[in-house]
């Protein structure tokens, strides 16, 4: 079912090694893909170390703010793994071994012959009143409370937690885009553009400049929730582009003729 | 010279395609690498749309609360490149056209032979008393206010600017960091590792889990700004992963003397 109503949302990423520049962040741009994919507007996003006070004040702007909230990060079995504390401290509930989570890591451990050492055991640590976000790839489970989604740092174990959480919500109007190649650069095109923007507010126009090496050319993306909106746009940018390029050719035959005659 | 206070620092990258998903963010990590060289805390990154008033909002928070702020995207020709007038707005100055860009950018297109159109001429505006951030790359110039440092989005250009802003802050304290690889994973090292981690609060300890398709090992990293402290804390690490490999030797042993006897 889809839900009319706009869905935003907010991600926060946890780690000192992102910020240290030791580890690249993946999540984010995969994030942004599924989201766009899903109607959800993914506005804002932010990375903080492995700090609770820094962990639960980023929580707390961010999820009064927005629909949903998306984490990454820090529920491993290590002291640095403090993100269901710091969660936990954000909902003002207590963080607790949860029965469940501790069964699925025993079985798991047992099976593999492996010690359910205490640090495994800080993996079922979670806020009182969580929902699970089942972990396909390594059993830990992930954990929902309020509007806010808790899952791993590790790009397969986020990505497969993703996968499940996305299919619990509703999805919102999608985003329609077009895209439209442009063979001139954003400086010809970008006064002519933002009068097209202007006239045609519903949408949302941007530019992506490329260089093939010699040359700049430009691919204008145009999205809009509203079908209609979005083709009216898109007329008007094609029509921008055709203008452009017959007042080019039309100079450069002058240009030739006044060669000629030189 | 070598400045011993911390100083710290926070991005925030600019731009719709971010949030999309159509674009994946390069300039954080790399950012993230220069400043742990240069001996600055990157401590929060933020990445925020296109949107005047959300990237005021994030810039007056985190420029009033770190040494450094380093900003990305936003600075092209186009309609949706409004960075320069948020950054204008939350410092409360105007933002004109600078008279030392107008002429760089004046004189590379008419080298080119191509207008310096009002889009182009766009590229030249600034907060009124910024200094420049050259670009080697495309000429149109970074700025610098305050203590907020302007790039562009294209991972060439902000590198380049990086670059030459980095040579003109003072080196901080630099943080020192050993790695001690760990044939153990994270769940039998994790409570030994936590009390370590207390026995040198001078340190930050960080543990990143590698699966090679059969088993868990551990990198374990040390940093500290206190060579000292750094090394006692190493040495303690090194002594808990010998302490722990004589054991599981000592079991091994053991369960083989107990399969003799069977």
């Amino acid at each position: 079912m889809t839900d009319t109503t706009i869905k935003t949302a907010a991600m926060l990423a946890i780690g000192d090694e992102l910020l240290s520049g030791r580890t690249k962040d993946k999540n984010i741009g995969h994030l942004a893909e599924v989201l766009t994919l899903s109607g959800i507007d993914l506005k804002e996003v932010r990375i903080v170390g492995d700090e609770e006070d820094e962990i639960v004040a980023a929580l707390n702007a961010l999820r009064t703010r927005y629909t949903y909230v998306f984490t990454s990060g820090g529920i491993g079995p290590t002291h640095d793994d403090i993100t269901a504390d710091a969660v936990s401290k954000a909902f003002g509930v207590p963080c607790l071994h949860d029965g469940e989570a501790m069964r699925l890591l025993g079985e798991m451990y047992a099976r593999r012959n492996m010690e359910f050492t205490e640090a495994r055991q800080r993996m079922a640590r979670m806020p009182e009143g969580s929902r699970h976000i089942p972990n396909p790839v390594s059993v830990a489970p992930g954990f929902v409370i309020g509007n806010v989604h808790v899952m791993a740092g590790v790009p397969q174990v986020f990505q497969a937690m993703l996968d499940s959480v996305v299919a619990t919500l509703p999805a919102g109007a999608r985003v329609l885009s077009r895209s439209i190649p442009c063979p001139f650069g954003e400086g010809d095109i970008g006064t002519l553009l933002g009068a097209v923007q202007k006239a045609h507010p519903q949408t949302s126009i941007g530019s992506y400049p490329h260089f093939d090496g010699k040359r700049f050319s430009t691919e204008l993306v145009v999205r809009a929730r509203d079908g209609v909106a979005l083709e009216a746009a898109a007329q008007a940018i094609v029509a921008m582009v055709e203008t452009l390029a017959a007042e080019r050719e039309s100079a450069r035959t002058r240009d030739l003729g006044t060669g000629e005659l030189a």
